[in-house]
């Protein structure tokens, strides 16, 4: 079946503001199909934003608005103290940015996302989901939302009506009940790039996500995302990429059409 | 001629942030017919700007995007070290975020006004004029440029192929060049309320602003602005109304059509 | 016995930033004994704070810093996850810029206070007071901590070896356990300006907090907190100072010596 | 003539703050004898700062604060609107933060230096140089200037009272008149390891700035500054300290006494 060997590789990107910086935009954006873009809260400014959406479209890379608390000193990894109503109006603030920055650089965002702790709390939490998506529904019902595979946000976007995409990751180990495991457990972030490359390609082939303990829990994943913000992070990328086309897969957007 | 009898009363509102607030937006927005809404740079946040979407579209209030230099401590009325091509990007980045909350709210942004030491410069800097309006352009074409009257915002926009509105403050006194006088100076701020309800009848009437020397120059006012953010805000904007119903005008706003 | 009839008046002043404002500074200064000025986390800055110590110095208030989380939006009355050390370090970052714009001012803090969420998880937290206390212990040893009454913080001040000072709010309800009611609950803050003063007049006769039920909780209370950020805050701190002193309370700093 | 051989290495750390790191201060404290510390207006936070004091300590390492402009975005190198009496405040605010953050970490800060764009303008402006080291002599008269060589602050902090220390830099050119060439010019900023010590070498020997055109200034040299925010910031501090020590000179930090 073709449709099974396409997939999308896409990467959190414009992840800087003023001087400071963290991902190397340029190099990740000749080697994924999609990115997610910050916009301005954990990390990205209208520079940032402006650059990303120009290479990204020079380079045929689909683009999401990657949506955050504001907290630009904790980089969108700390719970904020926020009503789910705060949460929707601020996913639409950056949603509008992020539409206005692709525009002004001749593009157009395809999807949206969430980052760091605002996703974690969305993996299981059904009303922060809600506010998410709802957010997207209200401001441009037409965006695509990729998901973390098999979590409320899957459900949470159906709800709203809103096109969803399940994502896995290429270099995160996930529970048993198929959840992210939290970045401060030992093997949550699995850095040996031969050993992610390896469980790419399996839960690809098996249409599940792996976990720690070897099961395997069936879910339509169509983007793996890679992280953008690592020392070898464009090394990752690269590897994974070559390791898929290798095995056939034809790598393209998922967003408007893979 | 009615065309003449037909005028826009403009307020900047939503200015405030948080629990900091400087505008009493419910008061003003039953009185004025256009209202600026701050975007988060020099004032707003997303709860904010949610709020006054929503309140302008229950009252029939045309709305648009106020925009600032990033600087909420000065309230935008600092000048910052910025290039045009910077100012093209943050003031795209704000237009995007109140068009996504104007949405949100099931409403839409009709027009773009510079806010502050933003307005100032580009009221005879050709370059930071046409920042400004190139980014309106690039980013929604459709949209309405609120310029300083007389000022190089009005020939920017043309540049730029926006529909260009002109608007007359209130209660500011303007020097003999037709600009706006600086806040620092005696008599730049207008606080007496029949003081400023003559001078507009008298602009509205001339079609002309009214220099401090007396002098008239002519200009197309379609828009007059009263301050949301002093004490007497709400009472010189009542009274402001009143005066200009009594005398035969038209209260509407300027965008989509007079 | 004369010590009995001592008592000091304090108000959390300074609460304001670049053009916000929230207390009137000037005139509360004129009013109470102490006042706990904002070091920039929740309001303030350098130019508010050399103001504050400025006015304290000329009217004889004792000043001291009002540490809070960093949080200027949210006025610092959400708790942001934090953990203690943290917390440690960003008290001793804001104590340290008021010690400097106090000397600045040729004026010397002699407190130190806690501020909104933090100052409420703080009551009840051991480790948070704890946090607090060391900062201030590390910092500057020979400095008072203002303690809401009965709180952890009162202990974990005598941990640090730190002179505590107990305060009772004038207009805030006590439940049963001697805990500030949740300013959300009703009645939590009394605004009937007799009521307060009729309050505060009975808890100093029997050394004591008052509770909701109308209990009577003993604690050596040093000093009344009378709120600056609200309409009336001006009258009531007034209106309690003239009955105090009425009732034959002499009104003096906690600090150095009452 | 002992006193000639014995030379300060400093360099600017704490240059992060969250999640953000410019600076590898752990691997510069090892080499350097003064680190100017970032007090959280360009970069640094308390975190940072506490880390940095307490690993300097561990090191031997004199500390210093590092004073700029409030912005973080710009890294304190743009020049933002701001009076001399606001600089003055903003200075003794980030001057009490470090003192405090030092004697957290259980040791003292014994200068203060300007970094950036207040550094560059306080070369050339005396009103500036004055807010700086009024600030300075306010809050603490007994720490000593850092000031860049034959600049207006030399003359600014003797006017204060202060006692006032030249440094040269490393790896930036001199104009004719001895200012530092601004860094967007072709060859201000001079990247070559060896033509850095070579040059360097050069000063220390003479006494002297040396410019592009080759003429030597002579001043007082007594600290040398290599940046610590580039890639090669370690191993052209180790390169120098190994030079120096090579040619002779004593590495000794120049307070509180060399």
């Amino acid at each position: 079946m073709e449709a099974q060997r396409c997939i999308d590789l896409n990467a959190d990107l414009g992840e800087g503001f003023g001087v400071w910086r963290m991902t190397d935009d340029d190099a990740m954006l000749k080697i994924v199909t999609s990115a997610s873009i910050a916009c301005g809260f954990h990390a990205g400014d209208p520079e940032t934003m402006a650059r990303c959406f120009a290479a990204a479209k020079a380079n045929g890379v689909t683009v999401g608005a990657h949506v955050a608390f504001p907290d630009l000193p904790g980089f969108g990894r700390r719970a904020l103290p926020m009503t789910p109503p705060e949460i929707e109006r601020t996913v639409a603030y950056q949603l509008g940015a992020a539409q206005a920055l692709a525009r002004y650089a001749d593009y157009r965002i395809s999807f949206v996302k969430a980052h760091g702790a605002l996703a974690n709390l969305a993996e299981s939490d059904a009303k922060i989901a809600d506010a998410i998506a709802g957010a997207v529904a209200r401001v441009d019902p037409a965006l695509t939302l990729l998901a973390i595979a098999r979590s409320e946000q899957v459900s949470a976007g159906a709800r709203a009506g809103l096109r969803v995409v399940e994502e896995a990751f290429a270099d995160r180990a996930y529970t048993e009940e198929g959840r992210l495991a939290p970045r401060r457990d030992a093997g949550a972030v699995i850095e040996d790039i031969a050993a992610v490359v390896s469980r790419v390609k399996r839960m690809l082939e098996a249409g599940a996500l792996l976990t720690q303990g070897g099961a395997l829990l069936p879910t339509p994943i169509r983007s793996v995302c890679v992280h953008g913000d690592t020392l070898q992070a464009v090394a990752m990328a690269r590897a994974l990429r070559a390791a898929l086309e290798a095995e056939g897969y034809s790598l393209a957007p998922f967003a408007p059409a893979c």
